[in-house]
């Protein structure tokens, strides 16, 4: 069960932490890419330029042009890059800190020169069948936008194609709206793992009604716990947008904040369909114990019904098993179908018993 | 089952638009007309003027006018005519990405030269015993109510009776009371479908006691998840109301205000009203499950009563059904009465016990 | 089952009223008196007048008085009348409305010239051996307060006996006094509820104890629909009572703000008490639910005793009984007695055994 | 079952004085007391005066003088007396009858000229082995705090004794360091019922691992209760602690305000204990249920074991003992023995399943 | 089961202290070292020098050197000491009883001249299976922190070794970054505790589907309660950093202000990470109980299956048992066969039967 180990680990990588001086750099996580690819995409309203970087110094001089600056950031595990862009982009150590401790909770905080948010990116794993998280940092200062990803692959592709062909106003905004945009798509992303979960709990719930078996249990459990680290996802991130969205940092223009106010609905309406989820989940539980019960007692009820019927008659055979010597009956002509008689009624007194009783 | 897929889509349908700039006009929802119908209300305190439109350009000169203009469009798939109206009101595009996209939570939002409302109306599905909710959207500027609906059919009939006929006070307000009554007539709409859900309650629980299946507890579980529909359409309305009643915009006066917080006691009695359903549903639940437990209890009864009788007797008989050569008792004159005598003590003594356990 | 329709009908009465303008006088609710009675009650310091009248416009010359006037109206079925009292008094359309809609929930409402308060009076019933609720509403205006019940009875007597006999401060005070003075008495009555419930809920659990039907669970049940209404009545008078205490209007005066102070104390006294009475109530439901079990658990137990007793017995038996012609036993003179011990020593295990595991 | 009683009035006892005019004086409770008891303690730095008196008058020249004054009445029936002190110390009609009024909850009211504290005194009784609360009322005044107890008996001796013997720097301070030292000493008292009541509960999960009876579950239900009790009696002193020491009022200085947030911390404290306690006794439930089916589990399991294998048994000696003329077995010279030997097998084989499924 | 002592003393501990007036200095809680040990640490950018000391005037002249300056204590049972350093640090009387107290929930005091933390350390005691809680008391004053814990090892060494070798920023900074380390460190080693329990969760879930057995219940409910103790340290830290944080006292610079919002982020996380722990646990007892009624249900199946089938085969072989005088079928030639194939039919019809509803 991989996704389980994945998903208690959050807690657990920060130990290793533990003791070091704050602002100390080291990557906390698993290293999930080869080597660090970084790339920069330049644009103004006129001009594009996208270049996969050797050298993080390459990316350098944009800091000081007036077009916004996308730095992007695949793999966390070269630290003393990270060092020397700290130090070039003037960054609070506590922000490169938290960029390579992948065990963040989404947040925003306003750094004064800067402004630092941490997503969580949700992608759905078909081979574990479990929905993965993977840690987003963006750095936004004056004209550029630093973004960190665990590695390779992200959700940001429709934003570079956007920014390349000059699609919607993205060229004409600067770096503020390229982080909205960037958090935009993030939460956008969550709805088509919403969609997901959705199919699985109407597919859960068809079985549990046709075949419920114990699988069926562990499987509402695993749901349980995922509905429980979608939320832990998705509820921090009500309030960091928020929080980006009422700055008052000079970073976040007024346009943006607008943009920001729509992303804030969709993360609570997302919030809102995991709460959904969460009681079908709990609802669901419900059914399959009440499911348990009613087939004991329609075991129970099988048992008590040829038990019930055929405990006398056996006793009414016994009788006549047995080998005293003075039994008039036994001696009788039609002894013997008379009991049949007898039984018979038994049985039928019995079954129309049941019947009144509905258990028939 | 029809109404759950409903149910789980409003959270799907946006995955659609992953991707797109914000702003994109693109409609998300089932297109639930055959063709866009706009129609138009034009009135002050002495003239009304209505008219079903071929093209949206017929509305745009009651843009300027002092008169109130209300504009009713059915069916959202016709996105250019949208992009013409919002670019004829100056609309800012996530108003008009919100309007098209149908799964929005009830919310207020003020754009500065208009506000933006949207409410979820729901009407009872006779065929498919559910409740079903539909988006309406309101743009409320200076002078003119644009009002959003998915299909032709609504709750508003009356409201244009009203301007018609000049009742009420609704032809000497402006559009900001027209607004008031747009959002106050779906509110109270609510509580007929609380009316059918009250009774349903009621129905469920007289079923309950007097024949609980297993087609109940489906049928509760449904129920369950209708309350957290409503609940889901209802709650954010609140929050929706308060801050459209406590909005510093010019757009909507004092006079309207006053019956604004009527609509916001009416929204926290739908609320109340709906969390003691809440309440009233999780208690059949209870009740069902303890009325399984009590049927198999009194299963159980039957059964032990009757093996625990007989089981003895049917000992006794076996002891005489033995074919050793040498057993007294066979041979006696009254052995035969005598085992009789003694099962039937053994009985009665049973039938006692029972009774005194109230089991009988 | 009368008080259920009861308690559903408070959401669904409304509906009747959809689509007609706000602030349109309809009642809502049963008309629960034959004619409309109108008592008026004047007073200062020195003298008091009081009068049933026939025609409303009687009371409309205190309206200008420096003394306190209490306007009394029992049935709400006169629409027109009201239209007259309101024009009169200068009251809000929304407030008359309220009034004539008997589902409102507690609120406190301030209009400027006057403050609107509705409070839920409620009565035990003792044919229906439920709680009743009826709807009291206060107008407090400058020098006047005017009452709205459903029916002839209040809980008001004393207050009035209190201002004939000049006891007390109230002669002393202005309206506001009388208004504070209406809302602690309707407070004060809820006691008398909760102490009914109270004795209710101890009855329930000494009988939970000696002898838990079936039944008993319809009547948990039914308390807990009870409590869900008496909390539904008061939970929001909270606010209201809160509301009106720290309302900056000018016709709550200081002297009586602290007395106000004061109702709010008891309101949360009298929450508390319900709250305590719902876990009280839940907590029965724990007991009456193990009180099965361990009731199913008691029949187990006895089938199987009897059934693990005897079937090896009849085992026995059997054996013996069986026809072959060469079995040995069968001819030994001591076979018979050997069995028996055999058999003794069997059932002496089992009860030993059953011992050991305190099932006897 | 006194304490069940006991806890119920607390609600009831109200009703006694609905109708009354508010600030009238009547003594809602038990007279737990023969004759009422006033002792005055008058202390500065310098000097200590300690005396029971006979008549309250006695105590009113102390009201004038810069010492701190502390006048406590033990027992509260004696309505006329109170109405001479309120008169003499100038309070506010609503305070006395709180006093008198022994179902109030904790509160903190500021009514300008002296500051009104209402406590809740816990003991545990150790005949009824149940906690018993008693109303303690405080009035600070201007040099002077006069307390009202229902009883002769209190946990303030320690202070006294520290005022006698000038120990801590109570003889220092002026009344309102008195008025702390009184709230500390009975919040302090609280820790004492708690180690009670954790002892309950450590006595109580340890008989429900080793013997679960039906009267177990009585005891958590009733230990549920007392924790709803506590709750009742300390949950609201929270915010009338908390009110006391952010109160502007003169009468509470600078000084005292830190000592009350010392108080404040252990009320908290107090709280959280009490969530724990909750908590533990709500597991205990879920222990004490899932015990019962434990055990009506191994029932099942021993009569399923003995019926399964037996009744195979017992019909393969039912053949045999058939009478038909023609049944070659019976002849046979080892059919006996075979017979033997098949039901030897068909027994080892059920008693291996058994173990194969962990039953045995 | 030692733990469970420990858990509930924290509530008892403060008893022996009721009575005493505020402020005295009595030691609360265990005594868990030998003697007391003080050590200092007194460093600035330049020089370090650290020393265990004998007595505690040593550390007094550091009070007024520019320098930042570490006094920790280990043991807290020599009041007198404490008395000493009050006077000398000019502390508070509450704070020195609070640190003498060790039962106190995490908090945060702001006395003025010095501030006042209190945290709970938290480590896990591999012999008892259990995690322990130690109390840790911070004061922070101008250039000095005095650390108080209960015994001698703590989670602070790696700060000391910074110190000595000048790592990190903190010999360049003063007392309050030594505060915001030491509170650091603390929270980081939270996750380790965090990680230690998820381990057990993890194991505790494997057995729970693999194995169940009642000590399974037991260990749950351990958890339960471990959970609970983790949550009440936890919880109010929150609130305690986060008052640190925002505080305003001088004594807190504006640079550690920003690395105490990353403690509070630490905070949060670990919140998080114990209530999605709660949740699981709680799902863990819910799957316990349907794995319980799994169970039964298989039970009850086999005895059904077996009893059902064999009951009625019983039966039949009783009715040829009988001993009537005239049976025409016991002397029919194929009789016996007959009987054997009538049994077969019944027997494969059961078969069949319990096939077709999944119960084989």
């Amino acid at each position: 069960m991989k996704p389980k180990t994945n998903r208690l680990k959050q807690g657990r990588r920060r130990s290793r932490k533990a003791g070091l001086p704050p602002g100390t750099l080291v990557h906390v996580g698993d290293r999930k890419v080869e080597s660090v690819r970084v790339t920069y995409l330049d644009y103004d309203e006129n001009k594009v330029e996208e270049k996969q970087v050797s050298a993080i110094e390459e990316c350098f001089p944009f800091k000081a042009t007036p077009t916004a600056t996308w730095i992007n950031i695949d793999g966390l595990h070269d630290v003393e890059m990270m060092e020397r862009l700290g130090k070039e982009f003037d960054l609070h150590p506590l922000i490169l800190e938290d960029v390579l401790n992948t065990g963040q909770r989404p947040k925003f905080e306003d750094f004064g020169k800067n402004v630092f948010i941490v997503l969580r990116m949700l992608s759905y794993n078909e081979a574990l069948q479990a929905v993965e998280s993977e840690q987003v940092s963006l750095i936004v200062g004056a004209g550029f936008v630093i973004s960190f990803q665990e590695r390779v692959g992200d959700v940001f592709e429709p934003i570079r194609e956007r920014i390349r062909s000059n699609k919607g106003r993205i060229r004409k905004m600067k770096a503020d709206y390229l982080a909205y945009a960037l958090v935009d798509s993030v939460v956008d992303s969550y709805f088509m793992i919403l969609e997901r979960f959705g199919e699985k709990i109407e597919l859960m719930e068809d079985k549990l009604v046709s075949d419920p078996t114990e699988k069926t249990l562990q499987q509402i459990h695993a749901m349980k716990r995922e509905a429980i680290l979608l939320r832990k996802s998705v509820w921090p991130l009500r309030e960091a947008v928020s929080g980006l969205q009422r700055s008052e940092s000079d970073l976040i223009g007024e346009v943006t904040s607008v943009y920001l106010r729509d992303v804030y609905d969709h993360t609570i309406q997302t919030i809102d369909t995991i709460e959904s989820f969460r009681d079908m989940v709990s609802g669901m539980l419900d059914i399959y114990l009440s499911s348990i019960s009613n087939k004991m007692n329609s075991v129970m009820k099988v048992l008590t019904i040829i038990a019930t019927i055929f405990i006398p008659l056996t006793f009414v055979a016994g009788i006549y098993g047995m080998n005293f010597e003075s039994m008039p009956e036994l001696k009788w002509k039609y002894g013997y179908a008379a009991v049949w008689v007898v039984m018979l009624t038994i049985g039928m007194a019995m079954v129309i018993y049941f019947r009144r009783r509905k258990w028939l």
